[in-house]
């Protein structure tokens, strides 16, 4: 693909040369990210997964505190078992890498002990802290891992039985699961995943959305017009009906109509954390 | 620098030959990401930073709910303002880029009121997942900001005083600043920030930090063998007094065991949030 397609792809609208002339081959590829759920069944050598994992540990992390750890989940029955936490990931038994990225605060609390210094920091910022450092090495991961030719997904859905997935990974006080994540050698080439334009993500001076209404419902028709969505495989259509313009903005909404994940609360507190 | 060179910079180890054969260039580069925070006076091209900010956007999102946003500070005035925040970001107001990245989950709800729907998940996890959203945002800008030369820097202090910045930005309910970042052409070679190495990080089936004390103390020695910390220039010596065996576990430790935006929560809370 052209980056003028690339970016069609993406945000539904082409470039002009100037704009194209910006991108070099990295970018492009990160302008081409998808996310891969069927693999070759060839392994991941461990050399690969070891430059990649460098990558994703070089990640900035806040004031140094690297926050973050990962799970590598090699057996087989205990990967079938998560993946039956969701209908959706039944697929993710069939990565030849699956590993968990959790955020950790244990480790500078454990450290804290140690040196003889209270912590003094068990509040939201500090657990947000440790979410954030946790994106910041998954997203590194993900670049590093595509720029090798491996295809990746990461899978919140494991959190929707969080508590049994703490318990298969002996998750100690402090640590907390933010995301599975599949790794191998693609076996299939999903299409790109339409964003919201930058119009509507990239604010000048203040935040100032005025405009949503009117670019979401350009946007659901752009989407819907690359990818339409038949009646049938509208979701949930049992209880919400079947919508006439029926896009991004209905399905995302039906999702979050739904209650979801509502115990994770509960789970990171009693992992320890105040959250106030 | 060569791919062992990085390495050893990065995790204070070598690499055998095989390992390294499996970094490409682009791994390499980011195996080698330093923050930056002094800048040539240079202007970054808006096509450049279209390129930049396309690639952030591509980056995965939990269930393609894209929650986030990001405000670029072009005003100089208000940028001082900002950079007063903290002693340590004053460096920001000569940032020739500067943006700050904000989780988003009001344009879900305003969606769902538009569409008629409940908005049935405002709870922990779904905060979580604007917050992680908007951290895989940010890195994959700064992998695709460095893919182009330039040179950036995530500033999670302008949270120092997020009432503050949340009133600059006129940041509505239901967003929140998760943090800044300045971007521009380099005019400065930071060191390498040695991380901890992959077996402290890395799980195998379960989280096991048996080695943890041992790990630290010897990385807590690396560190200190590249840059020795001179006594005068301990972290606040006047209150912790003057450490002999100090190292990175001291210099955090010591920053955790001091109260820092202890206000988030509320902030939060005030935004809108139900962090149940």
């Amino acid at each position: 693909m052209t980056i003028q397609q690339s970016h069609e792809a993406r945000f539904g609208a082409g470039l002009d040369d100037e704009h194209a002339a910006a991108f070099n081959p990295a970018i492009g590829r990160m302008l081409d990210h998808r996310s891969c759920r069927l693999f070759e069944v060839e392994p991941v050598p461990d050399n690969l997964l070891h430059a990649v994992l460098s990558a994703a540990f070089s990640a900035p992390s806040k004031s140094d505190l690297q926050q973050r750890s990962v799970i590598r989940v090699r057996n087989r029955e205990k990967l079938r078992r998560i993946s039956r936490y969701s209908p959706a990931i039944g697929w993710i038994s069939q990565a030849p890498v699956f590993l968990v990225w959790c955020g950790d605060s244990r480790r500078i609390r454990r450290l804290a002990e140690h040196r003889g210094h209270p912590f003094a920091n068990d509040h939201l910022d500090a657990f947000m802290n440790a979410a954030v450092d946790t994106g910041l090495a998954m997203q590194a991961f993900i670049t590093a891992a595509e720029a090798a030719g491996l295809g990746c997904c990461p899978v919140s859905e494991v959190r929707n039985r969080v508590f049994d997935l703490s318990r298969e990974l002996e998750l100690p006080a402090h640590v907390f699961p933010v995301a599975g994540m599949a790794v191998g050698w693609p076996a299939e080439t999903s299409p790109v995943s339409m964003r919201l334009p930058l119009a509507v993500t990239v604010h000048e001076e203040t935040y100032d959305d005025e405009d949503l209404p009117a670019q979401v419902a350009a946007y659901d028709r752009r989407r819907e017009s690359v990818d339409r969505t038949p009646d049938h495989a509208q979701f949930m259509a049992d209880r919400f009906g079947v919508s006439e313009d029926y896009g991004w903005s209905e399905r995302r909404t039906r999702q979050y109509a739904v209650p979801a994940r509502t115990d994770f609360g509960r789970y990171v507190r009693e992992q320890g954390f105040c959250l106030d």
